[in-house]
């Protein structure tokens, strides 16, 4: 536990670890896994590290968890988000939410152009 | 309707016009309403217009809409989503699904550091 | 099994059961359960049927539940939607999913007026 | 900013902003469309106020959105919801939401009558 | 209403009824019918106890009801859940959210094998 | 991608490799995390595999997830599950989802008893 506690502050730069890995702390397996998934997923690769935040916080949203949506706005603006960055995301978030019931509840058949092969 | 068609066509530099447009023409205010929102919303500011794809396609996947998740991969790799840009967008929404149960079946108490004044 | 199915029938009208209590039939206990409640449930009482029936709809396309948005769409217009009914319907359904969305996003405070005693 | 907040108040025949739309003040764009939108869609047409408003209660408590759920309940009641629509109302909400998991749990098929031409 | 409290703290040998009980008793119709619902379904069958418990708070962890994880882990461990069943559950209700998303999002089709007849 | 296909024919005793894993391997990455997390989450513990996969497919018909409907349903049933336990689970899974939104439309309080220290 101490060992992965050390790898989240020094790959962060940080001196503290949050609530969220404290209480995966019960479960050293679960820690370890999800800690050593979340490092892979979100190192920046051919998308970088504010676009993977402001995804992760879509998601969030989406979903509606406080705890992820405060968490991930905070490390989003630690990455670069903005107001308007933020504002745009949530623009998007929205409409894809709305569109996303209109589509299911038109029962919209799938276009054939859109058909993967 | 048919100015909204014609819009939807010029503004997408395309000759067709996809089935959700279709479903929603049964009602002429919503398809108004919804392409106007839609092509403000989705036009590139300072997110850039794959961003504002892969954003879309995260939601739509987190909500499983099979039409949304259709339409919206073919709208993003039509915007420059590449195989590697759609892998880690995925890698990022299965995660942050994964860790957004984590934390509420955790009951995790939000940080003060990430409180919103 | 065969009491549930001729109340079934009986009820609505129809000589025929449709292929969400043929599943059901599987398991009598559930069945029997399942539609002494949405017997009760989806009588007219201060709401109307058509009303009710345009609930559930709203719930199903909030869901995403494909099988349900085709039955309840089927219900709703035997109880009496309208084409603009259901446009209206699903006006409302979409703005909700969106406005859902930005109000957790943007972490806003329920306003103490909103607040129940 | 300043117009939409006049023009909220106005047409709700109040002295006071909710924090909804003080929250999307900080992104003027999203405040103009969202009120707009809200503005049209919530309007009585073939539905009554009291009936959205409903529909919209149903969503945000299938979405679990609690800032949601305290306006809208609020809205509704002002609409003319009384405690024994309210609690039809969430029957309807629950029932739903239970069914359409046994539905998609049994993998039941739609039957040809529901299907759309 | 007495009635199905008495019952209520009977089947649960307890001297109290908690606050879900507690608001659908506004609703006599409701609270009798989802009592007795749920005195059905939580009963001890071929599943025990302890195991439809942790199914509950699976589905109430993927839903983020606070007030549904807070009861049910509650009586889940009251049940016999212990520290590492709750640490195992977890594990599985994050890895099938995430796996769910995955298989949506890359559109996977349903192998033959696995189609019910 | 040989190498992890092997081993999920391996571990699971079978001579193929389902749709799911076969479109993620698409993004090498992605495939090796997820096989190793579903085989180390997904491996009998206190909880045996049949319970851990009742769980997974509770999670799946919450999501209304077609794909994961089918497959869990197939690997449920390899590692044990009964019709009769299978009835009882979609039981409390219905129910689950209906008392998630009874709880959160009436705003229901956490009791004092069921909060954690």
């Amino acid at each position: 536990m101490r060992a992965v506690y050390d790898d989240i502050m020094t790959t962060r730069g940080t001196d503290w670890v949050n609530n969220f890995f404290k209480a995966l702390a019960n479960d050293p397996v679960t820690l370890r896994r999800t800690w050593q998934s979340a490092k892979e997923v979100m190192a920046p690769g051919v998308l970088n590290a504010v676009t993977k935040e402001m995804i992760y916080l879509a998601v969030s949203a989406t979903n509606q968890c406080p705890y992820c949506i405060a968490s991930h706005t905070a490390s989003a603006r630690k990455a670069g988000m903005t107001d308007q960055m933020f504002a745009e995301l949530m623009a998007v978030v929205g409409m894809a939410n709305e569109t996303n019931r209109l589509s299911s509840g038109y029962q919209v058949q799938i276009d054939e152009r859109f058909k993967t092969p």
